[in-house]
């Protein structure tokens, strides 16, 4: 479905950020190193640095979400960027323009950089092929592809919490079948050398053969969660919650739902990770949500310098 | 329904904006010169000070108000600010994600202050009883509650044109009812020292027992009208016309409706204002709105220069 | 329909810009050579000058218009303004505003400049009558009316690749009779002395008396493009696909659609324009679209520049 990656360029440097799928450990490791020197930036009092100034960075969001856009135009204000907010379902699409005229348009208007989010797989891919040398796509979700700059938060906050990679034992847990997040997190914690990534759901929320990416397969929380060190919880969409998928939330928060009974199953210093936004009472019951284990927060935070590092690398590559 | 108001800090000092009610005298008189030092910068060539350069501000707008929330995003702007609009209407909170949740979540981006408005009464104490210090909350309208820099921009105008608060008659006509607008004026005005202060309504159109508030109370706008210093329209929401409240909007303006007649009625230098946006024919005539009383629009201009005083003082407190 | 124009001052400078009509080649070329010292800006490091630093500039759009919008708000930025994006369409004028009480507001707020689009003819001139001196209104489009920018990029873009106006034969093909661009480019080429400009469309897209404006009619695209220097392609708007006007798009792309067929019977180094969005297949083909007598693309880089260029004289006019 999805054709030969150009997010790499001819001396394997990040020219976009498509998927953590086939990233080098070395871009990864330069991904986080930089993410660390920014997040000292928020903290300052004049919270900004002027790295992209004069840029224009467009997010493209062809399906809604206030949060995620809202990490990017964060980020890409506080490195002093200019940033264009355009919510493409009610514009152009819908007067019958195609996805890449759209593309064009923007790149004739001097656009540097595009924050893509699209319901079908590969639109940031098909973007980042047609646009010329110079120009950067970030990925911030395709369908149910990559969701690459979560996971890089993901790992950039286990790193914190953690020190190191080789010695871990992670699980993630939820709809991994239809989850863009838990792919991407699988590929960046085995690329960076996490000896045993674990996923936890029923059957029906597994993708097929999905031992192939690498992971240990459990069905039930209390052996799957066995000696974890971190456990990365997956959001579970409304849809999913009747009818095909699941009996009812209620009863998947029986099974699945992490309490604080489930959680002293794994390892006592083991850290409990979400994407946001949380359904409280369906994947985590709220004393873990709010509890010292919990390091939701803290992901957050780490988001927006690991977004600064990202759009700082893109735009730093020469062309 | 609300409880104890954390918008004072330990030295009684400014943490928060919340409400009009119980805000020393001493507080208000220093948003006022505050905001006389601001009128003369939107005059200026260039309309900017760099008083909040690098801070994240961000308008939480669960109920929408294009013309509220512009208002702050300029005062943010000419204070230098970065601002974030957040329609939440449409966005986490539709994915099930708690008041709460949302709020933490932008804290851990960074926020320094939230403008917030809600159409429950007590969503902005929520969250300012939530945040930790050094975060800042502005009430930008909650329920029936209360609407505090509306209140306050209104006194300003009282203080320019009337230059005392100590000999003034003021009246406020209209839906007192269902107002947050008429609450806050109410105690900003009775904290300043205004002699007397007077609704003017249908009885449909009162809280029981306003009285309370420190008010005189006339059901019709001959009595009430004599020798009144300012006249303080309200806007009649347009369910309130048909039904219940009203017969019809014909019949309120017949009794109501601010005519040249009905404005004869108070003291010859009498000014009219308005909160906006205005019913022509409803709740007030072009003639009078458009006359030569009317300080309707510098009600607007001088509603920025208070919104940067209120964001200044609340960003400059210590934490 | 729309009285007496005044974009025009005293000493015939610009004020606001509403139209191509009436416009003195003069101001015409001003904006082109000026326009062109902004071409360089946007290929800079820095896409940035500080012209219009602290000005504050509202994007009124009552109709929607993600790509005009966005033009406007990237040349704004460029020229270090705040820019401000207000759909009406959902606000105020909602609550019974009316139109100038919504533009006293913003006044009164101190803008600087509106950028109006509005889907009646006119809207844009009551505004620039309205406002005080020293507020500055651009048209961004009004009914069927006038859409200066987008013609004056189009002028700007002829001038680029033909350098001169006097010895040329243009047509413009299409709607004409819903079409706020045909008239706003024919009112300007004809004032640039462009000594032949033609219409080509069928009989059902054309106004009635249209040859007033200065133009040759042309039903047929073999006679119409014959010994033609400049192809512009309008826009077919979807509702006029099919009914009264024309029977079906594929009816009219057989006739008008612009194909490497037709396209041959025009002058060997003829350029085809299009305002955007395209319909691919409907007014124009793949293989014109993309083809090498395209300048669809650099129109879009131009528009930047001129809108730019409106913007500084404007606001660099003397009160």
């Amino acid at each position: 479905m999805i054709s030969k990656n150009p997010q790499l360029g001819k001396n394997r440097e990040l020219q976009h950020l498509l998927t953590t799928e086939g990233l080098p450990t070395s871009i990864l490791l330069q991904i986080l190193d930089t993410a660390q020197t920014f997040v000292g930036v928020t903290e300052r009092e004049v919270k900004k640095v002027p790295l992209l100034r004069g840029k224009s960075i467009f997010n493209l969001f062809f399906e809604h979400s206030t949060r995620t856009r809202t990490t990017f135009e964060i980020a890409a204000k506080r490195l002093s960027a200019d940033v264009f907010n355009l919510n493409i379902a009610v514009s152009a699409q819908s007067k019958g323009e195609t996805l890449l005229d759209t593309v064009d348009n923007l790149v004739a208007m001097d656009a540097d950089m595009f924050i893509v989010r699209h319901s079908q797989s590969g639109a940031a891919h098909l973007i980042a092929k047609h646009v010329r040398p110079g120009i950067h796509v970030i990925n911030a979700g395709d369908g149910r592809h990559a969701h690459p700059t979560q996971a890089l938060l993901d790992v950039f906050t286990i790193r914190h919490y953690k020190k190191e990679f080789h010695n871990l034992r992670i699980a993630i847990i939820g709809d991994i079948l239809h989850s863009r997040v838990a792919r991407s997190q699988i590929h960046a914690l085995t690329t960076l050398g996490v000896p045993e990534v674990r996923v936890i759901a029923p059957k029906t929320l597994l993708p097929s053969k999905v031992e192939r990416l690498g992971v240990r397969v459990f069905h039930d929380m209390k052996s799957g969660l066995k000696d974890v060190d971190v456990l990365m919880m997956l959001r579970l969409q409304k849809e999913r919650m009747q009818g095909a998928y699941l009996p009812s939330s209620e009863e998947y928060f029986k099974y699945y739902g992490l309490t604080p009974e489930k959680l002293s199953m794994a390892k006592q210093d083991a850290i409990v990770m979400h994407p946001g936004p949380m359904n409280r009472g369906v994947e985590i019951d709220s004393a873990v949500a709010d509890g010292s284990r919990a390091v939701i927060l803290p992901q957050v935070t780490f988001g927006i310098a690991v977004r600064m590092a990202v759009m700082s690398i893109l735009a730093g590559q020469p062309v």
